[in-house]
């Protein structure tokens, strides 16, 4: 760091995504990613836009609000998009957390939320999960904070039933309660349409993971009207053309081609079950996971040891080092075909 | 704005974006964007990339540092990439502006500087131009704040010698000076060089004017090292895969491509400049812009209805509301045929 940084960012430790290999050919169940490609009307829309790339994007999103809401029920006023679900985070962060309004989470869940904490310098309560890694609504209830849950959790995959949200939502009128639903599409229940009943609820959503786009980076948030205007004044503030053309086209046809996410999504279902079960005869002991990866322990081998095995081997999964989940690893569900390799190996780790 | 929102906001006043009209068909002269297209080889590689989406985008950004590099001679330790080069400004507005240092910066200039240092709740220094809008270096020497100047300025498109900004740099030691050179391949002289002489220069650059690419949202900044990694500690905080894939690869077939760009630079130079002899034959008055835009009041016509006549006639201008510059108006370089247009309109106007 240089001596020009301001001396407010003295303790921010940045976060840090998983690697991102480019020399070595990896199967690649780190970092979440679709293992099947965007949409070929995602992809052909976005090649149709890049030669208009000379004007800028439209700062008001208007045909993309329009597919979102064409499938989602909802309405242009109550949603909107950034340069994927981190910003997205950030601006909820920005607009609704300060002094007064500490941020509220989980001990284990996504990572990102520390981080910006730190950076919007705001103070946290940090809840722990219960031993088995589910979460104690009561901890949520009736607290002055804003509330981020991701639901499902990462990097756990368990879901929060809709009716536990609505009781940390009605429990806390005052607060906004950000749902984070990255994940939602692999198994979860959206709480999406109680944003018509809750005027504290701010669902975020991606289209990284089921809709296979995580490389053109597109973030959304469905809410209240007034919310939704709290986060446009932010987003005008900073980068009024957030969302770049080809990205704005891609979610368009993303959208249009909803059957080809939904299909997507049962076979990364599937797939995880698969993993599941064959995980488990292997001893291995994992949580409840609706989410596109697993979270697994074994109880002979650390966390590290397996994470190192399956590099060795060619397979890259997520290990975290801390304290609580250092045993476990995260790992994402891809083809039928990658499971199967990674079954294979984990078989000869395990029985060596 | 709702009873959710930090109460830090209360005064902030959202960045007001030049009109992106998307139903009549305009002569858009309103938000300095290239009048060509993007380099071919920029959209091909864009299309190219669009199928790998479903992958997140290389948070090092090594293959477009690298591009940059080929071209400007520069390390890529000493580059970085924006969503934008708003999102840049923002960067350096958290990283090198806080209670101690408060952010300096023209009266008339840039407007989302203001806005950013409001959104980022920093105490600002603002430096009246002088009247025929140049700006008094003197202002800038010795002072305890992070400096931001935009070269050349918008809107007046009036250009600083690299002489006046050394003397910026060298009496402002303990202070990061930001030079904004979104504008500056149009005829002003880069301090990108500086930078390896110079531990407190930032040098923010774009791919929207010059490079045609507005829409794919592209910014970037070169400086010292260790200003870089700081900046990189905020980026990997906020959103680490901050720049999309298509856009990565844009970025490296513009680069690639520099010829192109060159060659439309020159063009839009001497549109300019016949743009700026026919108005002063109207009677119009004009700074010296060395921007793809030029900077113009009539003695006998309010910059409002200049404006507001030449939208009746189906070509769009930028009008700004402030005290100073309201008899002005700021028009965008378009293709010869597009100058023309406004050179006959003008006419009409200004002989009716």
């Amino acid at each position: 760091m240089s001596r020009f940084l301001s001396s407010k960012y003295d303790s921010l430790v940045p976060y840090v995504p998983g690697e991102q290999p480019r020399d070595r050919k990896f199967i690649k169940l780190n970092t979440n990613e679709s293992p099947f490609p965007p949409s070929p009307l995602a992809v052909e829309y976005a090649q149709n836009e890049a030669p208009n790339c000379r004007l800028y994007s439209d700062p008001e999103l208007t045909e993309l609000k329009k597919a979102l809401c064409d499938v989602y029920g909802t309405k242009p006023e109550r949603v909107i998009f950034s340069n994927g679900s981190d910003d997205m985070l950030n601006y909820a962060f920005m607009c609704f957390c300060d002094e007064e309004h500490p941020a509220a989470f989980a001990d284990i869940t996504y990572g990102l939320y520390s981080v910006l904490a730190a950076l919007n310098r705001v103070r946290t309560l940090v809840f722990p999960l219960r031993e088995d890694f589910t979460l104690d609504v009561s901890d949520y209830t009736n607290i002055n904070a804003t509330i981020f849950i991701a639901n499902p959790n990462a990097p756990t995959g368990i879901a929060l039933p809709v009716i536990e949200i609505e009781r940390i939502l009605s429990t806390n009128p005052d607060n906004v309660v950000v749902v984070d639903e990255a994940y939602v599409d692999f198994g979860a229940a959206s709480v999406m349409k109680l944003t018509e009943k809750y005027e504290n609820l701010l669902v975020i959503g991606t289209f990284s993971k089921s809709r296979s786009l995580a490389g053109a980076r597109l973030g959304y948030a469905c809410g209240n009207e007034e919310l939704i205007k709290d986060i446009d004044a932010i987003r005008y503030s900073l980068n009024p053309y957030n969302v770049n053309r080809m990205t704005l086209a891609a979610g368009v046809g993303a959208l249009e081609d909803d059957e080809y996410n939904r299909k997507n999504c049962a076979v990364i279902i599937e797939n995880r079950e698969y993993t599941m079960r064959e995980m488990k005869a292997l001893g291995f002991e994992l949580t409840d996971s609706k989410a596109n990866f697993v979270f697994a322990r074994h109880p002979r081998f650390s966390g590290e040891y397996i994470y190192s095995r399956l590099r060795e081997k060619g397979i890259l999964v997520r290990h975290f080092s801390d304290e609580r989940i250092r045993d476990h690893n995260r790992i994402t569900i891809g083809t039928l075909e990658d499971m199967k390799e990674l079954i294979k190996s984990l078989k000869e780790i395990t029985e060596e």
